[in-house]
């Protein structure tokens, strides 16, 4: 399996995917076919112009990305793709689309199989873990099960932030969220903070980016991952 | 209906439910039968532990609280209660095991009627609007719907969070996700800021508290809404 699990597209002062121009370049060198699929629609912006955005900035970078649904049968577009980025924005419909169009099983295997190297940034990698129970978004539509993808033995949770010193918000933090994530779960909750992200190929999985990540595990401290080689079933 | 929607059970520097002791008594006065549904499981506790906490402190305000767990038939429990309270925690753990317990329509139907006061807290006043398609929390069990009890024609967005200013996260901000809500969704959401709740009375509704709240309507600007009476199906 070849994957990059991004936490976020975009950080600060930069703009969209610009801070990861070499991975991703590096990433989906040689790919023939490379799919985008812009079913989370940030802000709402129609599949066709968050294709647009991200084919563009993929052409800066001299990668060739086509919209999923510019296919007049998807799941026949991944039989014969090699590459597929999937785009952050909300996590609930861009699952719910996934099993609106029977696509989640014939993804997962193929990415699975090696067939397809996988991007996803934001609710992108959030659908690589075992559920999107720890995603941060609204869920504004609602999905027939949050299992999801299922790359990883773990879950995801992008755009990790740790708690806010002196904020005089009284909603959950983060890492209170994942701890009630874990009075009804078991999996391992891997806090991606914006900068980061995963690559994993078959034979190793990096940490990669300038950030540490949080590490979330059931009845255990969170414990603090230095980027490098890492191990996902810890 | 008489409803007290409440944003948190707690602001900031001050105990549980301490800023809310008056209006609580006021709601709650001369009720023979409260119960607590402790389902929202707050950091995880027990239904035992979190009943144990709700009912100390309305003790204080002279009040008698009972967990509904603690009747053999949760569903005749209702039926010769006069006052619920619900507690926050987990808006999707509170919903589903309200629907576990098939609990969501009798609920619903007392309140409605006036032989139930209903005062919920954060998740237990989500769970008042249409759906709970306007939680902040995170998705940690997976309810049969997104449905909520709907005493009320809009959904309600607790623990309301203005952006940040100059905050260099790349997460969406509230107003923003509520605005994703509203590309898939037609009700209109009502913020309600920390420290502000919506008294709900058969002839008027009010907004009590120091603050406005922000009225989210789909393809419009939001607005701010002054305390005092309000209509809800503006």
């Amino acid at each position: 399996m070849n994957a990059l699990i991004v936490s976020t597209s975009k950080i600060y002062g930069s703009p969209y995917l610009a801070y990861l121009e070499k991975p991703v370049k590096a990433f989906f060198k040689d790919k023939r076919q490379l799919l985008f699929i812009p079913f989370a629609r940030p802000g709402g912006i129609t599949w066709d112009a968050y294709t647009a955005l991200a084919a563009e900035k993929f052409a800066a970078f001299g990668l060739n990305l086509k919209g999923i649904h510019e296919f007049e049968d998807m799941s026949e577009a991944l039989k014969s793709a090699d590459g597929v980025f999937t785009g952050g924005g909300n996590t609930f419909l861009l699952l719910k689309t996934l099993y609106d169009h029977n696509l989640v099983t014939p993804l997962s295997a193929a990415v699975k199989s090696g067939q397809i190297a996988y991007m996803g940034s934001s609710a992108g990698s959030n659908i690589t873990g075992l559920t999107i129970g720890t995603t941060n978004d609204m869920p504004i539509v609602h999905p027939p099960t949050h299992d999801a993808l299922q790359l990883l033995p773990v879950n995801i949770n992008p755009h990790y932030l740790d708690p806010i010193p002196d904020s005089t918000h009284m909603g959950e933090t983060r890492e209170q969220r994942i701890n009630e994530f874990h009075h009804c779960n078991d999996q391992h909750v891997w806090g991606l903070r914006e900068g980061s992200w995963l690559h994993v190929r078959p034979d190793i999985v990096t940490l990669e980016g300038p950030h540490t990540a949080r590490l979330f595990r059931k009845n255990q401290a969170p414990i603090e991952i230095a980027p490098g080689e890492v191990n996902l079933t810890l």
